[in-house]
């Protein structure tokens, strides 16, 4: 530690909010370079190439093959996939010298379809699974938390190519379980929830979260293993009702009513029946507009009174088309939209496409807007009185509904998403037209799974999950070294005893840090629980009396033990004897 | 092989000249993506990373520290120092969503002098040597022989930081040290020679040029051990000569004499005096421009008439300012140059900047232009009739010119760049502020040494000088796999045969490629001397007879050796027994 490149800092960096970012920051392992790109020190370099050797060998495990692509690549892919446009300003773009358009790799999906479109012909070549760990770019709206959102992060990202569903089926799979061994591998407490597959199309797909609660991610799961982003949640639909005898709609004047609370209030303060904020239908107008479009479009959002929209929710059905609230301008423009009243009957008058809540079925009757301020109407009824264009999952997600699968209902959590696998199917292949020859000479189209690790946020993950008041506690897979030995004094003798144990520990096979520092034994001590080495070997005045003791950083714990058999002993239980 | 992500080409690709670009993309080991922009497939990524791994260890055995910077940079550093705008078009430039700027690092000086200021303050702390191995980006003009000089490439660079000249001289000296112990590892015949430093600034500065004769680097040699690349050769000063007693100049009339030819032959014609091309004093004009400098400048090139203007050593010596030919409007709004019949006159009337070949010294006399069509001076004494504003190395260099060490003449070869070494000093200290407390607690300003190894290139650099009519010939420190197990033949026998050699290898722990494809085994022995794997193990139809074939792939070497011992016998040929 007198030579190596590293100046633990007392006091907390002023950006910093979560636990790992300020520890990270701290204990020397990365430094800010600018808004959500970072260096990486010794230490963090060293963490960072040891979970990057646990995906490797795992990937490798399960017959994935490595190759690397370029993180500066040429446009014409995206544009084929109309992604150079979809991704919008998360996408770098640039230029090079002859004006030719050129983007930082965000993920690689069109390179890697090309790559075996270009290598691979026949159906006997097929299946194949590919993968890269490469520094990947995403100008992110707001990089936050140090290395657990980038803009500039490593990432391991396979690919499979199967000719057949079954054959996508059995590749998700196997990749599912390599992943479980390598977030096991890594000591993560995570869980795996039903997700939605973005902007990337495709079918089923799964996300593994890291439990944190400082988590970006908030999911939900139920007593019967359901689990799911909440973006993810399917609601059930009740089941559709007669509409024989039902009461037909009735318009009530329900003056200064245009929220859902004064309008239950006034109902009930009215007549006999009994409104809860469940028995309305309140309507949000929103816009959406398509990927490279120029106009937004007007868009109705019916969901059940007693329930807010949830924009992540409503963002995420939408995709990839972009979703904005109406400003004053929007209302002006469509004075049929009667703020706070406005109603499904307007929305249809008006050729304004209406989703709703699945709750929201055939039968149901509901308080919703008159389209005409001061105007509400009781008993419309879904299916007679008005007819959505479909539905749409929008509405929150709360603790205590009930669980989709049929068993008990949903708690919430949050979690940080350390991976990601879904089926792709055959969006890439049908862009760049990847096929394979049959046995009958006809062309199979290959269909494609998708499969990330977010191998520079792991680094943040692991410390998020494993730390403490005084710093860093790193599992012995990935810490930078696996012993660090504390020379507690400043004399010549316990400075030579801590190089010679140093040397049999490392004779052992063992990768030390050794503090050998001019510093006090408080410094180093405070020192050695911000870096987070598993074990410490402490060399100090016992090392007369032929002891020394050692510290395990995650229990606290501390022994005194025999200076003479020191380096068999902490081999011992470095490889977990 | 029946299943790697592997297919060899029988054709060159259309854009490749130099062998190593076409054999490695024939041979399955790199795909183009964009101009100067690669893949690298299963075979070539395994190179890489051998050889990537040769680098980091002699690196960590001298001591240096590995650290990573983002690729992705912001401006200000860059603006700091000028090199956003000195490196010109070569620099990726892009914004971010907010409009900030950034660049693609191309070499990385500015961020480790701002690392090592924000870890480091004491004397105590010194010296330190850092270095990354990461991907660079430089947008070449003319990018060329695949990634031999690509736009994205691996690099090593490193950077000393001392107290004093005499460390950075040891720091360089160490950097030589072990920039030799990874190019001998790595089977490289290359030259060290003395370089200039180009936009880096700074003073010593060493290039490791790997031999080629498809090389873009001219260097020369002598016999004595001189070496240099062509643009830092030193031309060495004759001796002045008194001008007592030196006759006078003359101007003569000189029709139709506006080439050295011609001049030189209307001289000898006329007089009883002898003349050759190399009494005559050549004037060339460029314009030169200061980095971020709007306007060009005249300057003046003197050089002796028997040689050229080497542009590319004239560019050098005027580094970081651009230098250009004039154009006929530059000679139409100068009417005092008289092309043709520019002389040292004109330019000193007319303050135009005049440097001369170190060649041409005090007491010399020259035939040279009298500013005036169809006349020359003759006897015009350099320190006498004219005195140039210095020297500049703009000369051609020949082979035969005598070695600058006193030793024999110069003999010219070419080379590829592998490493580059050189004392940046303290440019970059002083740009950022890097002092050290002195003991004194005096600040001490940091001196700086900059080094680098093109990883990536060195790739196609020893594919360039190990292959044959064939295909690629690896040294077995880089070969992508140890042994390759050719089974010549379609029958179960062989196969498995050949299965069990192949788990029998890697049980001895080498890395084994088994060709089990349903080809022909010609097809499979040309795939095997294209791939260029070291040693290939062949096994036919003397399998039954308890025979396989060995072949050294340099040699070209065939032995029949018995299949019983073939694993220890492979193994002991692999680790050099």
């Amino acid at each position: 530690m007198s030579s190596l490149f590293l100046r633990t800092l007392r006091e907390d960096p002023a950006d910093a909010e979560v636990p790992s970012h300020k520890l990270l920051v701290r204990a020397g392992y990365v430094r800010r370079v600018a808004p959500g790109v970072y260096s990486w020190l010794p230490l963090g370099l060293k963490v960072l190439r040891r979970i990057e050797a646990v995906v490797r060998e795992e990937m490798d495990a399960m017959g994935a093959q490595e190759i690397q692509f370029p993180a500066l690549l040429p446009r014409e892919p995206y544009e084929t996939t109309n992604r150079w446009t979809e991704y919008g300003p998360n996408l770098f773009r640039l230029q090079d010298r002859k004006g030719g358009d050129y983007l930082l790799g965000p993920t690689h999906e069109e390179l890697f379809t090309l790559a075996v479109k270009g290598e691979y012909s026949s159906y006997k070549d097929f299946p194949v699974v590919l993968y890269q760990i490469q520094t990947k770019y995403r100008d992110e709206e707001r990089p936050r938390a140090g290395i657990l959102r980038g803009r500039e992060f490593l990432m391991k990202d396979s690919y499979s190519f199967d000719l057949s569903d079954d054959g996508l089926a059995e590749s998700y799979r196997r990749h599912r379980d390599t992943y479980v061994r390598i977030f096991d591998r890594l000591g993560l407490d995570y869980v795996i929830v039903a997700a939605t597959s973005g902007a990337m199309g495709g079918s089923a797909s799964e996300e593994f979260l890291a439990e944190s609660p400082t988590g970006e991610d908030t999911f939900v799961r139920g007593p019967g293993g359901y689990a799911a982003n909440v973006e993810a949640v399917t609601t059930p639909a009740p089941p559709a009702i007669p509409l024989d005898g039902l009461p037909a709609a009735q318009v009530h004047h329900t003056p200064d009513t245009p929220t859902i609370d004064t309008l239950v209030d006034f109902l009930n303060a009215a007549g006999e029946r009994r409104f809860t904020a469940a028995d309305t239908l309140k309507n949000v107008l929103v816009k959406t507009r398509a990927p490279g479009a120029k106009d937004w479009e007007l868009l109705g959002v019916g969901v059940p009174g007693d329930r807010e929209v949830d924009l992540k929710r409503l963002g995420a059905s939408l995709e990839p088309a972009e979703v904005a609230l109406l400003d004053e301008a929007d209302f002006a423009r469509n004075a049929f939209l009667v703020k706070g009243y406005i109603g499904p009957g307007a929305l249809a008058a008006n050729g304004v496409r209406y989703l709703v809540d699945p709750r929201i079925v055939t039968g149901t009757a509901w308080v919703t807007g008159a389209d005409k301020a001061d105007h509400h109407v009781v008993d419309l009824v879904c299916g007679r009185d008005f007819t959505p264009d479909g539905t749409i999952e929008a509405a929150e997600v709360r603790a205590g509904d009930p669980s989709p699968d049929g068993e008990g209902v949903l708690e919430a959590a949050r979690g940080i998403e350390i991976g990601h696998i879904f089926q792709l199917g055959r969006k890439y292949a049908d862009a760049f037209g990847l096929d394979a020859l049959g046995p009958d000479s006809k062309p199979v189209r290959i269909t494609m799974g998708s499969y990330g690790v977010g191998v520079s946020r792991l680094v943040a993950v692991i410390a998020e999950q494993s730390h403490d008041e005084h710093g860093l506690v790193w599992p012995r897979t990935v810490a930078p070294y696996d012993v660090h030995v504390v020379v507690a004094g400043k004399s010549a003798e316990l400075l030579a005893g801590g190089e010679e144990i140093a040397a049999e520990l490392e004779r052992q096979g063992l990768d030390v840090l050794l503090d050998d520092r001019k510093a006090s034994p408080g410094v180093k001590f405070a020192d050695a629980e911000l870096v987070g080495v598993p074990t410490i070997v402490v060399v100090g005045r016992g090392l007369a009396d032929g002891k020394v003791e050692l510290k395990d950083r995650a229990s606290g714990e501390r022994t005194e033990i025999a200076r003479a058999g020191v380096a068999e002993h902490v081999a011992g239980i470095v490889r977990g004897a």
